[in-house]
């Protein structure tokens, strides 16, 4: 969202505590064509995060008239919604006046991913434990950033990140799903980490158990994905420890058909793009 | 810093990192007629900072001209580091080009709590461990806000907060002290924690030991403090569970005034104005 970025909702000044505190959410939503895709989704987070921060939810009119402005083709639709300014240092105002701001940008997914699956390392960092902020889209991502920072070779797709109790949680920007003895899990986000509306609606769709489970599951599994919103589902090909050292390879093929399919067809990405 | 707030460098645009991931440090400082109070331990804070998020820090003399600029009479002036915009999601650019944000207002300190002292609670919220983050302060906030939306009633000054495991950290925007058995103690913040500049002074000024201690450390304590660089120390005065309900009280009297005297000769507060 950088040179290609389209007209947005203004900036925000200095004394939002968006800014200086990180209070607020985010969404990023993927758009086709002026329509949002797993747009209930999106909004049920953002109502969750409101309720979990304490800041009144924007209008339902307002927040469904964003997508229409995203622009034509395949967009990606970034809703940031702050608490506003005022306060007296980490004490919210009584009543806070939130700011939404919104932009759009050309969005591409990469379909290769899609066929040939992606490598993938686990990362050092073990993400604190916040049962209240768990699951939330918030702006405290400090965390992901430095675990992104951790890998700079372009071969490696994402990083795995574990809690400091050492259970799975996520990947920097995407959910982890994998399959064992014929079962589909995925792990459990009521600690911390980032609820995924693609996960949520493929725990809807599909008999995905959510599990405490640490990184040697993997391991076992006869398949592995990761998954947002944007991307789609990417099969594991490959997982490498902290030091890029290969741990476990898989060759994506059949096994890993379903669970993508069906996240495509939630997308709206063409099977004919995946094969 | 509402109303009252001084002609300030600049806002910041929605792409900033600052912004969208709390991708940055800041620092709240004192500044007495255009001079900074603890300038060099906020100055090293911040150098810890930037090595930790991998940001090049401001230069030396761009910093040191921010004081004068603050105005006259007791200020606090803010500084916002950001990230700057850009890079591919969590991935920073691999040179950013950092945003340097200030603004000032006018502050004046609470010299009755200064002398009566205060009362404090114990919050809900756990805070979580990340040792990668441990002591700076960074713009990832939320606990804090979260904490401090934990009670309304104006009488509770402060909110004390333990991490994840149990262990006594901070108050929601202090660092605390106490007294047992005649030695001067306050948590060790290598896992969580802000490692306020105050805090810093007087490690360096007196014989206080960082230690690991839960709440219950406070019943057995002979005397009690918050401190931070703006506020000097407020001595505590009661102790109340998180439901409100009062644990222990002290009498804030000479076995207050040492530390209390240390800390205000550091920030240039008269003892007169304690007595």
């Amino acid at each position: 969202m950088s040179e290609s970025r389209l007209p947005e909702e203004g900036a925000v000044p200095l004394d939002d505590r968006g800014l200086a505190y990180g209070d607020g959410l985010f969404e990023t939503v993927l758009v086709r064509d002026g329509e949002a895709l797993l747009w209930e989704a999106h909004l049920a987070r953002l109502a969750r995060g409101c309720r979990a921060l304490g800041l009144p939810m924007p209008a339902r009119d307002r927040l469904d008239s964003l997508p229409g402005q995203a622009g034509e083709g395949l967009r990606v639709l970034k809703l940031i919604l702050t608490r506003g300014s005022g306060g007296r240092g980490y004490l919210p105002p009584a009543e806070p006046s939130p700011r939404l701001r919104w932009q759009a940008a050309p969005f591409s997914p990469q379909p290769h991913r899609w066929r040939a699956g992606v490598r993938v390392r686990l990362c050092r960092l073990r993400l604190g434990l916040q049962p209240a902020l768990a699951g939330l889209k918030h702006l405290n991502r400090l965390e992901n950033v430095l675990a992104r920072q951790e890998w700079q070779d372009p071969e490696v797709a994402e990083g795995l990140l574990c809690d400091s109790d050492g259970w799975l949680v996520e990947a920097t920007c995407m959910n982890l799903f994998w399959r064992r003895d014929g079962r589909l899990e995925t792990p459990r986000l009521d600690r911390c980490g980032v609820a995924g509306t693609l996960r949520a609606a493929l725990l809807e769709a599909l008999p995905i158990a959510e599990v405490d489970a640490g990184p040697e599951v993997l391991l076992d599994a006869e398949a592995a994905w990761l998954g947002n919103s944007l991307q789609g589902v990417w099969p594991l090909a490959r997982l490498d420890d902290a030091r890029g050292s290969e741990l476990k390879r898989w060759a994506p093929g059949e096994a890993h058909r379903s669970l993508q399919a069906e996240a495509h067809r939630l997308l709206g990405y063409s099977p004919s793009m995946a094969s």
